[in-house]
């Protein structure tokens, strides 16, 4: 639903946040958990190149309730005020930090985002990855059965599985290669060491802001206000270990020892300028089943985002060179939609909780740069060896090295509105221990 | 490790606990969360048929540190006293309860247990589930795979996948049964309904007590030395949503409508006189990777329980009868120990937290009466019908119908130590919402 707080003309007094390439204008306002001069960890949103404390604001009366409600995470907040409650910021603080409302309150709750750590926005209890491109399966598929790549179910159901929670991480994060079992094709048996095959996966994530009862789903009708928003999710998965141990179960060790997210959720309301029909199904692909399928969805289901993979070696780093793209695509192409992920999930009777994630799974779309991971960037056909990367300075890359930085971003731009953008998703490969 | 607390000689001044027939004697000291009359929960400890209120206890003097420590969950009390405060509960609750012992503050500290309901011992934020049986691995492999039903990986990985630890319910709670896809083979197309195939899944599951930092593997020499106990666990299982849903990534909504759990913890402290050997590896396997071998587990790993899975149907109960045991099986013959388990999952440096359920997958050993679920126990080989089970007064299942009532049971008896049990795992099916 579009509002006031979405009107492209209005700016801040907060001048960062009207460059019209910075990704939290006073249109987006995401929302963050973050800590200063080591202090408690408190809620904040995102304004320009600030950080709006929430706290101080609601100590200085210009919000609403206590201030201790935006103390520990977002977490915390939702407890407190419940999702409506964390809704109802936005208006609010559109008004508080609008061009020529400059009050001292407003102004004395700004702290520069440079002087700050973000945190995880809020732990999650559980984490759910869902597989949503069609085109990321097929691909993938191909690899590890290429007589049947692309599973029967796949159309049908929107295929995920569980993640690990407790090693979510936030942006920035050293992440250290995982050491397990990988056996090659022609070995007689496994050994084990470090992963030789990381990889990177670009995903967004949903977060889960009300949850449902055990025992009642929650349709797809109802299923995207249960959500605050999204933030970018890095799967970072370790190929060889995943290729030995997924049979039959799905993939654990390979995935389990990071999953970095951004500090940012931005909300539904922020997107909703940014909406986009749900992608048309080929000709002769079956309909969503009626509990997955809903005019709404169909209409306005995708969220039309732009989605960056962007990748520094140490040798560039040392060199003084920025980090290169290395893939690009878009969001709104995925087969499923985050309200069919939230329906599918709670359809039997499964309750998810507020802090829950919801990842799309690898984006990846048709064209070859547009493929959302270096598994698949890398992939040349069946039979083939696999095809590095160019990096700049004569660097190449089939999987992730030690010292490798990923950085995945995301953003929103459509004629008539402001452009929203996500920050970034960082983490570096540390070698094993 | 053995010691005074294990003499089969002790007995309580709780007449209930020095019955042979109790699961709960003085060797046995489970820990639990109770509630009494909509009071705070608070956590407590099964000795015969009372709780021995630990919050009480402390607040007479009798323990050492806050009464506040046990309030809440078990959880809080492994927050507040860390793993080896939890296990010094079990030396000193020895002596207090011992006959002859009696004091003002012990006697005042008991509750009867009819008289309070039993929480979730505490809510994991994690579960993993294992699949550390061969003989299940095998079996159900051979229904879904008759040409490969055992994979490559599985004598050289514990195999497992992430489950949902927010549905995990205590014994008790009724289970709905889910709706869902399923697709017969003949069909063309999917359709959604209430799971015809629902199961139950005997299962032990081990409980964290002492978490580790991400990127920090447990060895297979310390793992168990950061688990508090076991717990009996009922994956309940849609066998049709599972078959339809669990290629590639695993099984997800087949499973996580509901997971049982009982409520009393039974350390590891209480089992030590029940440890046996890791089962033997028949000729030809291959011998566990070295971080996942040591004299230690070869030599105790395995914890020698009878398990056993009890039916009741609603005609049964109308007609006066009680429910049938229709599983009986050892615990020790399993292919993966939990100490192997946790080295397993940590081995990339996943980071385990307190509280978190590792469970083992079903129980089955090779006999045909001691598989741990209905799926395995009404199967009569490749292209043949399934083969019902007959229930007295002219019943049979295949799989379960609604208003069954699963009850799972299992205890540890060895000559010279005083039996101890696990309390009853159990759960009734409710019809689909």
């Amino acid at each position: 639903m579009l509002d006031a707080t979405h009107d492209p003309s209005l700016r801040s007094f907060v001048d960062s946040a009207n460059d019209p390439a910075c990704d939290f204008p006073l249109q987006n306002l995401p929302l963050c958990t973050f800590q200063r001069d080591g202090g408690a960890p408190e809620v904040g949103v995102a304004l320009g190149d600030r950080l709006v404390s929430l706290r101080a604001l609601a100590a200085g009366g210009a919000l609403p309730g206590a201030p201790d409600d935006f103390l520990g995470s977002l977490s915390t907040t939702l407890a407190a005020r419940g999702l409506a409650g964390v809704r109802a910021l936005r208006p609010a603080l559109s008004l508080l930090y609008r061009d020529g409302a400059r009050s001292v309150v407003a102004e004395e709750a700004l702290v520069p985002a440079s002087a700050c750590a973000l945190l995880l926005p809020l732990p999650p209890r559980s984490y759910t990855d869902f597989y949503a491109s069609i085109h990321h399966a097929t691909t993938v598929g191909a690899m590890f059965r290429p007589d049947n790549p692309l599973l029967p179910n796949y159309k049908h159901v929107p295929i995920g599985y569980h993640g690990r929670a407790s090693s979510v991480v936030p942006s920035g994060a050293p992440v250290r290669r995982p050491r397990g079992q990988t056996k090659a094709d022609d070995a007689p048996a496994p050994t084990v060491g470090p992963a030789r095959s990381l990889d990177w996966e670009l995903e967004l994530a949903c977060v889960i802001g009300r949850g449902n009862r055990l025992g009642e789903p929650v349709s797809l009708a109802d299923a995207e206000a249960s959500a605050l928003g999204l933030v970018l999710l890095n799967d970072w998965s370790a190929r060889d270990l995943q290729r030995w141990e997924y049979q039959p179960l799905g993939p654990v060790l390979a995935k389990s020892f990071a999953t970095t997210i951004s500090p940012y959720v931005v909300t539904f309301e922020a997107l909703a300028p940014f909406r986009a029909p749900r992608a048309a199904r080929p000709a002769g692909d079956p309909q969503p089943l009626p509990y997955l399928d809903d005019a709404r969805d169909r209409e306005a289901g995708a969220v039309d985002l732009e989605v960056e993979a962007w990748l520094s070696t140490e040798r560039m780093r040392a060199r003084g060179e920025g980090p290169v793209r290395v893939s690009r695509g878009s969001f709104a192409d995925l087969y499923w939609t985050f309200g069919q992920m939230i329906a599918h999930h709670t359809s039997n009777g499964c309750n998810l909780e507020p802090g829950d994630l919801l990842g799309s799974g690898t984006v990846s779309n048709a064209a070859p740069d547009a493929r959302g991971c270096l598994l698949e960037l890398t992939w040349d056909g069946p039979g083939r060896p696999r095809r590095p990367i160019a990096l700049p300075g004569g660097e190449a890359r089939t999987f992730l090295e030690d010292g490798d930085e990923v950085t995945l971003r995301a953003s929103a731009e459509r004629e008539g509105f402001r452009r929203v953008g996500f920050g970034a998703c960082a983490g570096r490969v540390l070698p094993a221990g």
